[in-house]
C-alpha cells in the first residue's frame, strides 16, 4: 500500500485494517488531532472538484496536518508547459503525500511512477476514483455491518458512471450480493462490466424503472443522469420519472433500506427525500472524509520506497487507443505490450501507432 | 447565539460577553493559540472579498484552527448547478463552523436553516454584514470606552452603503448619540432608514459637506462613493470635494476624533491623512480580526442544535419582491406571509406571485 | 535583516548564520515543527507562481505556522483599484510576515515601506528573486562545501535571466570563482553585468555552446531560453543543440559536476539527464524550501521596527525610466535624486518627467 490508484489494489487484510482505523476515528476523533502533525499534503487539482478537494483538505487538517496545492487548473505550472513528471518531482520534494485529481486517464499511475512520496488518486478522468468507493463501502459497512447477502440497486447512468463501475469491482469481494441494474437503454452497463459480473458469478438483472424493484432492495445507489446523453429532450422527459426517487416512492421501500448517492445530485433525488432517515447521502460524504483521514494516516506511517519508473518497459511502435489517456499528452511515459493488450495506465486497449 | 446572520440578533448580554472576550484576546493573544485546535472552519466565498476572507482565515488560524473552502465563484459546486442547501449540507458534514459570503440577499439565513453547524454571515449581497459592524463597534468601544453621548458623522454613500445601515441599527442600543448624515442628494439615507431613526428617537441632521460639521464630530465614518452612481461626471467633479477628507481639513477636527472606514478606500480619504493618529481605519481592520476570533471561539464552544427548516411555513402564492433575494434562485426555500409583509430572508416586501 | 528584498542585503555574518540554520533544519527537521506555532504568513501572489508559492507555504507549515493570502491576480483587492500601500497596510495588520510576488519592479521595496511586519520578496518582475539565489547557494554549499575555487558555467538566457544576475551578484563574495557564460549572441549577458564582473575582478569567458567547456565545469547552471526571443524559428532550431544538455553530453562532464536549474525547465535539459546523480535540480528545489524555512524562522524571531516611508525624499520633477517600475503605477510613492541616478526601487535610471 504505497500508492492508492485503485481501491482494489488493497488486499483484503489491508482494507480490513483500514476499515478498523476508520471506525476508531469515527468513534474517537479527538484521539487523532495530532496524528499527522508536522506533515504536509500536496493537493493537486487539475480540474475543479470542490467536494473531493474539501474532503481531503479537511481530513488532513483534522489529523493536525497542513495542505498546500492548487485547485484552479489555470494557476498550475502545467499551463506553463511543464510536464506532469516535473510537477510531481517538485511537489514530492516539498510535501509528504500527494493527492491528485487530473482529467487525463491514467494520470495517477504516471504520477506514482515519478513521486518520491505516496500518491492518492482523487479521480483520473472517467477512469478511477478510489476514495469515492471507499466512502460508499464505509457507509454500507458502518450502517449494515457487511455487504454480504445484500440486494443492491444501482440506478441512473450505469454506462459512464465511474463510481458504479468501481463499486461493482469492489463488491466482488462480498458473498451472495444480488444486483439490480436500473437504467435506460442508452445508459446501460457496458458489455465489459456485464462480462465482469458474469465472470465473477455476481448475479444481476437489468430493469427499466426504480418502481419494479424498490421493495426488494437493501441498498439503492442513485447516480446522476446527464440530460445531454439522451437523444432527445422528449425521450428524457418520458423516462425521467423511472429513474427519480421521491418521498412518495420511498413509502414502498424497506424500512431499513439505504439510499446512497456520490453527490452532487440534481433532481434524480427529490428534495422531499432528504428528511427520510434512510437517505444517507450526506452521512456518506461525512464517512468519506473519515475514510480519507484513515488513508492519509496509514500512508503517512508506512515506510516509503520510491517506485521507480523502469518497471514499465518501452515499445515505440505501440500507443493507447484512448484519446484521453495520459500517455497521449505526456510523451516521455514508457509504454509496452502488443495490440489488444490493456494500457497499464488507463486500461484501454493498445493499438499500433500510425 | 447559534448562527450570526445579523449583529442585532445578539442580546445586550451576549454582545457584552463577546466584547469582553475581544478585549482579552487583544490584551493577551498568546493565551488563545490553541483555543480552536482540531477545529475546521468552512469558508465559502461565492464572490471574491480578499479582505473579509483573509480576516476570517487569519482569525481561525490564530486560534490554532484550520480553514478549508473556496474564494473563487467559478470553482464552486454552485457553478455545476448544485443548490445552496446541498452545498451547505456537504460542507457542514465536514467542517465545525461555516462562514459564507454570497451575492444573494438572505442567503445566510437560508444556509443557517440547512446547516448542522453554526453559520456566520460574511455579507449577503447588499443586505447584512455583521462582522463589519462588529469591527466598527470594537474600534469605538476600545478607543473611546463607549458610544454613548457621541456625535457621529456618516459620510459618503448613505443610500446603498450596507455598513452604514447596519451600524445605525446597532447604535440604537446606545444613549444620546447624535448623527450627522453627510451625503449628496442622490445618495441620501433611504426613507426606511430615516423612519428607523425617528421611530427610535435617534437625533440626526442631514448636511451637504464634511466641512459644515467636522469640528463637532467625535467619530467620522467615511464610505466610498461609486462614481457611476452620479448622473454625470461633471456632477461628480463638482461635489467630490464635499465628501473627501484631507490632512488640511483634519486641522479643524477635534484632537481625539476617530476616522473610521470599512475599506477599501479609493480617494475619499487622501493619502496624507494616513499618518494622522486619528486615522484608525487600519487599526479598525485589525480590531475586526480580533472580533472574528472572539466570534469563532464563542460559537465553537456553544452546544449546537440543528435549527431545522420547518420554522418558516410555506405559502405558494407569495414571493419576495427583491430580485436579488435568495428565494428567487433557491426555489425549494419555504416562504409564507401576506402581501406587504417583510421577507424573512432579505427583509424586502412580499408580493403576489404572478 | 528586517525585510528581504535582495539577498545581497544580508551581511556575510547574517548569511553565514542563516546557512547554519538551514543546515540544522535539513539535518533535524523534526526539531522545528513548532518553531512558528501561532504565527501567520501573508502570502500575496499578484501573478501565479505555483512553485514559489508552494515552497513558501510548505516552509511556513513545516514550522507549525499558518498561511493566508491569494494566488490569483483576479481575486486581489488590487483588481478593485486598491493601492499596494493599502493592501500592505491591511495584510500587515493581520499577518506576522508577508511574502509577495508582484509583476512590477521595485514592488517589494515599496511594500516594505508601508508594512508593519517583515516583507520577503518572492520576485518583483524581472528585478530580484532573492530566495531563488538562496536555493542556488544552499545547493552549492551543501553539496560542495564552498563556492570558492569553482568553475561555474551559466547557460541559456543570460540577458533576461533574473536568476543568473542575482547569482552572479552574490557569488562576488567568493574567491577564485571562474565563470563560463554560455549563450547565443542575442541572449548574452548585458553590458552592465559584464561591467559588474570586471569591476569586481570576477574572471569570465563567453562561449557559444555547452560542448566547448563542459569537461572543465564544477557547476553547470542551466536556464530556460524562451523561443520567442530568437529572431526566427530557423535561427532557434540551428542553435538549440548548443544550449541543451543531454545524457550523451553528460558523459564528458566531471564525475562530481552539479547541474542546477531554477525550474521549470522545458527541453533545455533532456528527460534522460534526470536519473544522473549529478542532476540536482529537484534537490535544489527542496533546498530552496529549507532555505525559506530558515528565513521565515529568523524573521519571526527578530524584533521588528516599522521602517517608515520618510527615508526616501520626494522630488516631483523626476521619474523612473523603467515602464515596469512600481513608481509608474503607485503614484504616491516618493522618488528623489537626479537624472541618471539609479531608481531606489527598481535600479533603473531616473529621468526628467515630461
Amino acid at each position: 500500500m504505497r500508492h492508492i490508484i485503485d481501491l482494489c489494489d488493497l488486499t483484503e487484510k489491508e482494507f480490513s485494517d483500514l476499515y478498523k482505523l476508520v471506525s476508531n476515528i469515527i468513534d474517537r476523533p479527538e484521539g487523532y488531532v495530532d496524528a499527522c502533525r508536522g506533515k504536509v499534503l500536496g493537493s493537486l487539482f487539475y480540474e475543479p472538484s470542490t467536494r473531493t478537494n474539501l474532503s481531503f483538505s479537511t481530513a488532513m487538517m483534522r489529523l493536525g496536518g497542513s495542505v498546500v496545492g492548487f485547485s484552479d487548473p489555470n494557476a498550475t505550472s502545467a499551463s506553463k508547459g511543464e510536464t506532469l513528471k516535473d510537477t510531481i518531482n517538485m511537489v514530492s520534494s516539498y510535501a509528504d503525500m500527494i493527492v491528485m485529481r487530473n482529467p487525463r486517464e491514467g494520470a495517477a499511475k504516471v504520477a506514482s511512477m515519478y513521486s518520491s512520496v505516496p500518491v492518492i488518486n482523487a479521480g483520473d478522468g472517467g477512469h478511477l476514483h478510489p476514495t469515492q468507493t471507499l466512502a460508499d463501502m464505509i457507509t454500507i459497512l458502518r450502517m449494515r455491518g457487511s455487504a454480504d447477502d445484500m440486494k443492491i440497486g444501482l440506478c441512473g447512468d450505469l454506462k459512464y458512471g465511474r463510481t458504479v463501475h468501481s463499486l461493482l469491482h469492489f463488491l466482488q469481494r462480498y458473498h451472495n450480493v444480488q444486483f439490480y441494474l436500473i437504467a435506460p437503454d442508452a445508459l446501460k452497463l457496458p458489455d465489459y462490466m456485464v462480462k465482469f459480473l458474469k465472470d465473477n458469478n455476481m448475479p444481476f438483472c437489468e430493469v427499466d424503472s426504480i418502481d419494479e424493484v424498490l421493495p426488494e432492495l437493501d441498498v439503492l445507489y442513485m447516480t446522476r443522469i446527464q440530460r445531454e446523453r439522451f437523444v432527445t429532450a422528449e425521450e428524457y422527459a418520458n423516462l425521467e420519472g423511472n429513474y427519480q426517487l421521491t418521498a412518495e416512492k420511498m413509502k414502498r421501500a424497506k424500512k431499513d433500506m439505504l439510499v446512497l448517492h456520490p453527490l452532487p445530485r440534481v433532481d434524480e433525488i427529490a428534495q422531499d427525500v432528504d428528511d427520510d432517515p434512510r437517505a444517507v447521502y450526506f452521512r456518506q460524504a461525512r464517512f468519506g472524509m473519515f475514510g480519507r483521514m484513515a488513508l492519509l494516516l496509514t500512508l503517512s506511517k508506512l515506510p516509503f520506497e520510491r517506485a521507480g519508473h523502469h518497471e514499465i518497459g518501452a515499445d515505440p511502435g505501440i500507443r493507447c487507443s484512448n484519446h484521453k489517456c495520459i500517455t497521449r499528452s505526456e510523451l516521455y511515459v514508457p509504454l509496452h505490450g502488443k495490440v489488444g493488450d490493456r494500457c497499464p495506465y488507463c486500461d484501454a486497449a493498445l493499438e499500433m501507432q500510425l
